[in-house]
């Protein structure tokens, strides 16, 4: 069955065009937390201790019942569910929602795979190649990643960690639409500031969406995690119920990042409509998670109080260990499990790269997110950090002594 | 905390610019076998039994193995696994691949959520906004979702039931070829007409692939269903190692379609690079179902000889009973677990929707997928209908019965 060699002689002088990566391909950015990576290995290779506040995997155990529920599974056949999710998961979701003062019907929920999916449907139903959306920075890196494969144009609007990162006022979100702006991204409360967004702030953004027929895509996967203040959902914005498609994960609610379950939620029917189709090309949310979520929507309504309890705990030990530091300023987020700080250092990337390359206290280190990556506007964020409280506060304890010790021998430290 | 009603009364007033679904999702086409469901639905009400011939979900049992597997997990957090899947189960996949013939390094392998991920992420990363890709007719109905999403435009080129939907022949390729066309997306054996392209057929994509500078994507989710002939897989087509990715999934390889996990693979790394970057925006596949499909990898070589057994069987009985009933005619197909049959009726479309509708038979009938879904032109497969052979032999036998029965009574029947 083998061909003559000089066929293959043959193809290879007929090579006329190159093989090109799509323009998309190029643009999109790479994860920019990842390039750190090698960074870490390479400590721990030399048998460096890390202490990972770079990524936002929570270590908090997935509730046993939920986990449980997904080892007790009955089929013997792994089907395809529902294109929007199982009908069961749907309407205990629904539930889930009713709970949380969220009023709506299970069919205007559609399950996802993961969070991200939710964005980019949301994304793909609503906004055409050079649409543009608003999203306050610092913001999640990965709606640069949604928005390229939609080819959708991010235009960042800058917060500020002066004031804690507030939402920007009126006339800044005024001044940067253009007849292409179609929507505003908001994470409430939010990754990577975790600022947690006023009524006012909320009711001025329904506002400007109303008033300029833009979408509110809201991302709300910190939902439970608010701890001064109260979490005012998107969903309850009335007279913007069309504007609002709401994003969702179960992925910190219930540490279940690996499940791959989300939900897009929306009353704006022409969205869900549209949101379905693209759910039925993909078939299929994964089943096993959303056995999972489903259990999980079981849980007491107590079940948050002792996780928030200890996130509220490490918070403050962050946060009260950074402003100690002196030069280092970080406000007190009121939700998430994220905190930006700002250092007295020259270039957060190269410092970061610092702490892993050439640093280590009592043989230990710290591997942090550089912000530059949050900001869609190049070269801000170039002092600033982020934090994730995602370990024990004792951990917490040690990976701020590394921090102390490293900004006092850091070469590049400024002021 | 409530807001005067004016507020509200003022937000109405303000209403200045509708909210609009956008072009790509107008024009995502919605499942074309869907919207037969509710004639299903109402056909059961009425206590009709339905023979779902119309979809893919094979009634194949889920190895135990693998099953157990995943209910004997021991870990205690639900993290994010790797963006390109649990580097165990890559090397285990690779070991898959090599035992079917297919030499590639697990570093070439990004495990994806499903096929349809794989499918999406390549387009995503070689295809621009109206680039082309070529893609013989009649084809698995989602590339157009995924062309959609990704802005591609696909151009049809038409296969003929009469020469069992062989590859068009190479002069019918090259009429096609624009400076826009970037690739091929061929699906062997087919979805949806069973067709096992040919050792000579996968050469001439190669040269014309080579010639032009043109990518390959191979889906071969049915790889492991060959009844005639030997699978010929994209990656072994010599000095195409660029031109090629393939797409694969263990949906229908192992019954597990609910799992959501498939792979890209490919030896073109500036492609790996790329998919990559994909891969990190949305974080990580499924993880439960990646415990299923490495345990699956350890099956043994002779697992695939039941199955494969019995869809023989099956598609013996469907193809036969097909042939032998008046006006209809059916070529066999070579491997996957799909028939295409042309009927002696005026319209498919008509005819599907009328034997959930208007007719039963021993309170029985039959649901086919109508072929016009599976056509990029409009018009084409107007008699011809796709049937799934995932029903056992008796269910199968009794399907046919009432198709038979059917063909007899319509109204709309021809010749």
């Amino acid at each position: 069955m083998r061909r003559p060699f000089f066929v293959y002689f043959y193809a290879m002088l007929t090579i006329s065009q190159p093989l090109a990566i799509s323009q998309r391909g190029q643009q999109m950015p790479a994860s920019p937390i990842r390039k750190l990576v090698p960074f870490a290995e390479a400590a721990k290779k030399k048998g460096i201790k890390v202490y990972h506040l770079n990524i936002g995997q929570p270590d908090i155990e997935t509730p046993k019942m939920a986990l449980d529920a997904v080892r007790h599974f009955d089929f013997k056949v792994l089907e395809y569910s529902h294109s929007a999710g199982n009908e069961s998961y749907r309407r205990k979701l629904a539930a889930y929602y009713k709970r949380v003062g969220i009023d709506v019907d299970y069919q205007q929920i559609i399950v996802t795979t993961g969070g991200s999916e939710a964005i980019l449907f949301g994304f793909m139903s609503c906004l055409d190649a050079g649409d543009e959306v608003i999203i306050p920075e610092p913001f999640y890196a990965n709606y640069n990643g949604f928005a390229v494969a939609a080819n959708v144009v991010v235009k960042p609007l800058t917060s500020y960690i002066e004031n804690g990162f507030a939402l920007p006022p009126v006339e800044e979100f005024e001044k940067m639409i253009t007849p292409r702006t179609k929507g505003i991204v908001i994470c409430n409360p939010n990754n990577p500031t975790g600022y947690l967004y006023s009524r006012e702030e909320m009711e001025t953004l329904k506002e400007i969406a109303i008033r300029h027929g833009l979408y509110i895509f809201s991302d709300e996967a910190y939902r439970d995690f608010c701890y001064s203040g109260v979490h005012i959902s998107a969903m309850n914005l009335r007279g913007a119920e069309d504007n609002v498609l709401m994003m969702d994960t179960i992925s910190k609610r219930y540490s279940a990042c690996g499940g791959r379950i989300g939900a897009l939620v929306t009353r704006n029917q022409a969205v869900l409509d549209t949101v379905m189709k693209f759910a039925q090309a993909r078939l299929s949310p994964p089943s096993f998670a959303q056995i999972l979520g489903e259990a999980a929507t079981d849980l007491p309504a107590d079940y948050f109080n002792a996780t928030k309890a200890e996130y509220l705990k490490r918070r403050d030990v962050l946060v009260g260990r950074l402003n100690r530091i002196p030069g280092v300023y970080c406000p007190n987020p009121g939700g998430a499990f994220y905190a930006m700080a700002s250092l007295p250092v020259d270039d957060s990337d190269v410092f970061c790269q610092w702490l892993l390359e050439s640093f280590s206290y009592n043989n230990q280190t710290v591997m942090l997110a550089p912000a530059g990556g949050f900001y869609g506007t190049k070269g801000l964020g170039k002092k600033e950090v982020r934090l994730a409280y995602v370990l024990n506060t004792e951990d917490l304890g040690r990976a701020m002594d590394c921090l102390e010790r490293a900004l006092q021998e850091y070469p590049g430290r400024t002021n």
